[in-house]
């Protein structure tokens, strides 16, 4: 159905050893301007502040995804059996794509431009782009497949669960790559372990009860990367800063766009419509950090401190949130000349390792018992069941300089 | 006080790269005789016969524990200065020969000779001994001071921590060395974070609570090794064999000596008497083997079936205990002429992954809180607490041919 | 003489696991502008268009360098004790700093721009800049010093071998750090046997006989990594690409600068005076990859297209140059409407792995012999001799669309 | 023709991750008690001396050289079109069962023993053993197959090569698994990149001219293990050693039997007979450290001590050889009371790399260049071909109390 290479095209990759590319609509996805920019946006936004060799991109991320997808075809138990060579295209082809719609430092991006990673992604896999065409030149219905799988709404829930379940090939690249990069243990965990646990009972993937401690092991691991690296304090400081610096932004754009000249390019994002997907191609970090050069030269003295904050690692410091010492630091920082709404702020991170029966956490890891009863997870781990039920862990932060 | 190398002795380990030995004493310690004997003894027992690659002795875990605790003195902050030269060096000695009196798979080996590995350890470095005679002269109490720290009797609590707490020199290493050489991933952890962690206060050893994930990480290490790797059906097989094995032979002595002939060199741990050091020392897992070969060829159709299996690894098949089978299989042996005084075995294992305030876990971990509190670990890691918490898991076998 | 820090500051590196600093003016250098700038240079250019994950910057590579600088002050026997701690923080910051003043894309900017990040490099520390300003206030001679180490210009000899001899502490860095961010294995040696190999002699770093397996490890090391990695043809195409495009600009640039409209921060490089050292801090590959956003838009097509190919990665294509093939391939482009000197380019790439006495590779690798005398590497390594003696290997390229 | 396992048997192993077995007579040779034998005997003789972690034994090599050659019948494009099932079994039992005959510490009880360990291999194989009975059970010319294979003499010259090329599944797993566990990253090369630039031409195993790097890089890691693994000085101490034992045993023996009662399972090798398969199934490390103990205790005092400094590690130490100090030597050991005969010993190890058109270096390695032609790899590789030339390296030691 699709054209296939006699040789696979092959991309070395620390962290799966090659990458393994078969089919033409896949190898010309990834030569696509919208996937090769990609390159331009870092994996871990601001953890390179404090990790400093985190500076690896979501294009390394999603073709890694890919790859664990083509392997989970190729080698768990009966699941190739399971899916037509069109459903399996798909399933790989939504792993490659499914982050395509990040914008630079994403979560603050989002919070500003009120576009969503999620929406982007979708958009740009529907409407017209290069993705799009070649999907549509391999197969006509090939976009909307790929874009409900990303979306957790193809009808056949396995392919879904490949993608974004609680063991998915998503979070197992992210971890591994992550802890690699930024040269921590943490993430670390035995994907082939998990693979050769994995198989497929009444048309779900499921982990055998010999595997369960492959399992518990990818959870902590999970557990720990949130803690240790994606919620580290300096990361969220840099997230801290950026988020009052485009608040500055849209405030001087919404009282007279004259007042960012130079920096033209930003001007969809500040409005409040929807962006075209050519504006949005250009919005990577390279761009942003371009401005913030443009913008230490502001004549907002605001603007062009929290410019030159981001540039050059000045970020502000942090300190656990006591609600009655808010008032006391607004003071301090005014006494310094400081607008309390641009040098303070406050974030909380919450996160347990693994929910079950929240559909927000996606769906549930599903063991499959020796004796051949199906069961969550967490009711045949004594420890996954223990986390689970452990009170859920919040760290909320204040930072100002 | 002690002489010590101008340019140290070096021993290249995986683990710890180079193992670095500056005082002649200890130089001294690993050339004797006893110590040399640990390279005849496997760190891991039978699980060489599930994990083929298990192959390790208990001499490299041992200088690993040394080395573990050398930069322990070294590098957590605080520890050099509460101990005196003296005591350093009877630290260092005591995580070098905390294991040397351990038998030929050892916990079937202590069983059937009521001899405990511990009291071995006592006598060689107290008695007559290569291994007392250096500690001797190097200092008269040397002896003496290097046994009680390893019977977790020394009046400085914090030596007895750190070759035994349960955050201790001992347990990391075997650990990271029992990953390492069966190419499993569960015992890694991150011990470089683990050191920076650890600090001293109030004269105890303690962990920054900024870095209690390393801790928990360390624990679950502990939790998965021991369910992966010290408890496998397996290994368990292969000691059930051992034990019917040994069982049979001293009934067979205690009938007439010369059913054994060939084999006399085994005879002082057949009697019911102390064993002597001289007597001990030739007890290794060579001569064991040795035993096997001779064995297979007894008159006695039981021990030389059973000699042939430990020698060429035909195990007993395992299955989880039912009290209600067990009769059945035993009727079944007997049909097939098997004895099942011989041919059957059941054993259980129970592990927790961390028991604060239980003292047969040894010490508690301690964490350093901002506020300049010390709490147990449990009481600030909602991980460990919900492990603490858990039910005991138990798992018990049945083996038989 | 040096303000130090009771507790170093660390930085998690997956190289040398931890970076140490116990230096205030080493870390107040790190944290001045110009050295996070680096932080927007990646290490080898163009290879992430072959290797996705060669991502890292040379921030990363700067702080390592540093690092092994300072583990051989503390771990090589005998330097210590021939360096003043003057002399010590020199060198720390020499390795820190000796490539600071690289451009984006650094060997083909330094082509366009006539000016080499050698001369950055060294106006970055003697002239006003962050940097030089904490040197000064840190001690008055301190900029001029790390300044002529990097330049190998220091009377003490040692110091400039430390940084750039032919077994040092940049070199080393690089191998490992490109080896580990490319997922390749060819750049890994045994940095701690070299380490351990080192001693000084007649105040001079050498290498004890007994380790020259462990240099002729590394040589073969630098050898593979060059062909397999720094002159893969991908990469040189991309350079290849980015030339011509530089050259377009330039061009453009001279008939007219109204033609560049919208990179004017550009125009400091087009023209042909020095450039100044803000002019210089704002050129970065965010910058580079800003322009090629905006260029992509231009109204000279060639302009726009060789920006797009730099963009979304549409490379040339590459053959073994044969001279009689050019004309043929220049009508072939002329014919399709393509300028031959916008879309052909050739170039070579040349490399021994290691050569004594030639000046222009730095420094001999000197061996202390067992009986007390010091030679040459390539006279006591039958390896090292042969390859010294190989005829010079050449490889040459033509790139076109 | 042979049966297989619907789901392959695995093996957990630390340098091929998983062994995967699906053929019941490989699985049923491995379980074989001539197989499980290699238990017994380690990888390395006595380099454990040295490299205290090198306790691996020829078990987990040999399963290792299997799972490369069913690796290769996998991946190396167009091998498995060139053989046919029967030949596929043949060629990975071949390499399972290569060195089955190996005796303990193997180099030194072949010159003593006058048993070559290729000569026990083809007897195991082809004469009255559990080996040979299972191969006969699934084909009846399975043994004379697998024997002409190991002995480089079957006549599809491709099977010999891939077990024992220069370039071949024996040496890639030693290469590997010995620098692995001795804990030396020399060996390491990278495997994936040899296998994935092998092919088939001509029915021959040649290698793609785009992959020579990582043959040369193979080729530097064999050179370097030699030098600084299998002829290091204390390994060769132990072999010295050993050989003045196995002399003085002969000595003895040819004087009264009676002189080593308590030993007399190794008097099949002391007379001047051919050994039964039988009598070798015994003789493994185990026995011979017995061996050691016992024979601390002969009244013989040349042997005891012996038996003393092999058992607890009382070498000899080295010196260069100078022929001139010799007589001098002896005249001190004579001196102290010491017979020259048993205290004296000197070796040689030479070793070169590779070298091509020599037939006791077994097959050369064949590049397969862009142009179609198969040349010789010396020809192509320039470090290769100087390395070729190299002069013969030789080292010649004595060894002495």
């Amino acid at each position: 159905m699709f054209v296939k290479y006699q040789e696979p095209e092959v991309m070395r990759d620390p962290i799966h050893d090659y990458i393994h590319i078969s089919y033409q609509v896949i190898w010309d996805c990834i030569n696509a301007k919208e996937f090769q920019r990609l390159r331009r946006i870092r994996q871990l936004g601001g953890s390179f502040q404090i990790f400093h060799t985190a500076e690896h991109s979501r294009f390394s991320h999603s073709v890694g995804v890919y790859e664990i997808v083509r392997r989970m075809i190729a080698e768990v138990k009966g699941l190739k059996e399971e899916l037509s060579e069109y459903e399996q295209v798909t399933v790989m082809l939504a792993g490659l794509l499914h982050d395509i719609g990040h914008g630079p430092y994403s979560h603050v991006f989002e919070t500003i431009s009120h576009c969503s990673h999620e929406r982007f992604t979708q958009r740009i896999i529907l409407e017209d782009s290069e993705i799009n065409a070649i999907l549509k030149s391999a197969h006509p219905d090939l976009p909307k497949d790929v874009a409900s799988v990303i979306s957790y709404t193809h009808p056949n829930e396995l392919l879904n669960q490949l993608v974004s379940g609680q063991l998915d090939a998503d979070r197992m690249d992210y971890l591994l790559r992550d802890a690699y990069f930024t040269g921590t243990s943490y993430g670390r965990f035995d994907m082939e372990k998990v693979l050769r646990a994995m198989t497929i009972k009444q048309h779900r993937l499921v982990v055998k009860e010999s595997g369960i401690y492959a399992v518990e092991n990818y959870i902590m691991a999970r557990y720990h990367m949130y803690w240790q690296i994606y919620y580290h304090p300096i990361s969220r400081s840099f997230e801290a800063v950026l988020t009052l610096f485009f608040k500055r932004m849209q405030v001087l754009y919404q009282k007279d766009p004259a007042n960012l000249s130079g920096t033209e390019l930003f001007f969809p994002f500040l409005k409040a419509e929807e962006i075209s997907i050519d504006d949005f191609f250009f919005m990577d970090e390279s761009s942003v950090q371009y401005g913030f050069h443009v913008l230490t030269k502001s004549e907002d003295e605001i603007l062009a401190d929290l410019a030159g904050r981001l540039l050059n690692r000045h970020l502000f410091r942090y300190e656990t949130l006591t609600e009655s010492r808010i008032p006391m630091i607004k003071k301090e920082l005014a006494e310094k000349g400081l607008d309390p709404d641009y040098y303070c702020y406050f974030d909380r991170a919450i996160q347990k390792p693994y929910q079950p029966y929240r559909s927000e956490n996606g769906h549930n890891i599903w063991v499959w018992k020796a004796d051949g009863s199906i069961v969550e997870l967490s009711q045949v781990s004594s420890i996954v069941h223990a986390i689970a039920k452990a009170d859920i862990k919040e760290n909320r932060l204040l930072f100002y300089p």
